[in-house]
């Protein structure tokens, strides 16, 4: 990708991942929901993704979109995920199709498929179980926040449809830095460490593909979520596991 | 069903239908979304399904809901169906669960898959094609009509998950009167006539089930939707088809 990365919730936990790790590798225009505390080392902008003339703007001139902005609580009430995540991202994909944009990577979640948990707790944490989700199942929302995701998905398959956008799909986990969660089987299982999650990002903006959705976690020993498609069709070569943490502390480095 | 049964949109085709055939077999509660020309014979109510307070007081004692209203137009704008098809029916789900009702009945559309016939016409229009979607597949909307009832289906997961609701989504598809659509193969190969039209809703508010994607069509030579699922789990036993049609006549009285 040659062309600018337009990347929008740069100044949330996945944004901050994703910069952490490819800063130098792409030509950044980074959207802000506020004016961050430091300078950003890159050209910005601050506004809402609801803007649809700011969102003009932000897509003038660039090859591919990673869009992460939105309400990102869990817990986040309707009208909130209804204006800011389903609304927002139809108000972004208009302006992304209107400016000729190549590629949408959008950052779905674990919570759009949340309550296929549900009676397969804790089984589907351990190492042992076999349980696999794969992309192709339908949503099972766990709250709210997750049926926005699920509805961000449907409107990409639109956009991608009538409009021959490529669109990723990355249903993330849980990211964290360092280490995997600790004493959280289901946030170890779906793990997704900040190295993991930079070159995943990478290769949404660089494989071959058409629509797609994947699972953005490491590869994690505890795994509910396959990542076979993910290795498949984007490349992905993820270098970390939970297991080899025992606590905060790295026990194994085979990497 | 012998609690009333809430009929939203009950002034639109699809309601007309449901009524035509199954008016004195329930306890019907209509809403309408503007007043009705002439004086229902059913208790009813008019205005939207946004209104909370409205959809509270339509949902007491009620023991299940046909939730058919919403804009109906297939080109409808994303501000519209947003609100009132996406919003709407998260409102109505919400009394519905408040007050305790058993079973939700979503109509949700062909719409909701146009996009799997791109490539594929007209030969999945035809009878000696077995392409079939069965409501497992996920959705390519070719619409922002279709959008808005794949977010219904996923919303009706949620609540199903969470509160246990029964949940049947209807993708319902072209329903008219008397006879098939002429000339026109896809509305042939989707046609629902009114009598199955009232008879797969009656089996919706009787047949046993949890959460349900079901294709609403008659019995056609010409399809392209599997009702399988509907006939399995519903008892769905359609009596039309398209093709004893020729032109506005029928041709063939098997039924």
């Amino acid at each position: 990708m040659d062309d600018p990365v337009l990347l929008t919730g740069a100044g949330g936990r996945v944004g901050g991942a994703i910069l952490d790790g490819l800063a130098d590798e792409y030509d950044w225009r980074l959207l802000y929901h506020s004016q961050p505390a430091t300078e950003p080392d890159a050209e910005f902008l601050v506004g809402d993704v609801t803007d649809a003339e700011l969102m003009a703007e932000a897509c003038e001139g660039v090859g591919a979109v990673i869009h992460l902005a939105g309400d990102p609580r869990p817990d986040a009430p309707w009208d909130s995920v209804l204006a800011n995540n389903i609304d927002g991202t139809k108000v972004l994909y208009d302006a992304a199709v209107e400016a000729g944009v190549e590629r949408f990577v959008f950052a779905s979640s674990n919570h759009a498929v949340g309550h296929y948990e549900t009676d397969r707790k804790p089984d589907l944490y351990r190492a042992d179980d076999d349980f696999r989700l794969d992309g192709t199942e339908l949503p099972r929302p766990g709250n709210f926040y997750g049926v926005s995701k699920a509805a961000g998905e449907t409107l990409g398959r639109f956009y991608h449809d009538e409009h021959g956008i490529k669109v990723c799909n990355v249903r993330i986990g849980n990211l964290t830095e360092g280490h995997p969660p600790v004493d959280y089987e289901r946030g170890q299982a779906m793990w997704l460490s900040h190295r993991d999650c930079a070159h995943l990002h990478a290769r949404t903006l660089e494989a071959d593909y058409e629509y797609e959705i994947v699972y953005g976690i490491s590869d994690n020993d505890r795994k509910y979520y396959s990542i076979e498609r993910a290795k498949a069709v984007l490349g992905y070569e993820p270098m970390d596991n939970s297991a080899d943490f025992d606590g905060r502390e790295r026990v194994a480095d085979g990497n």
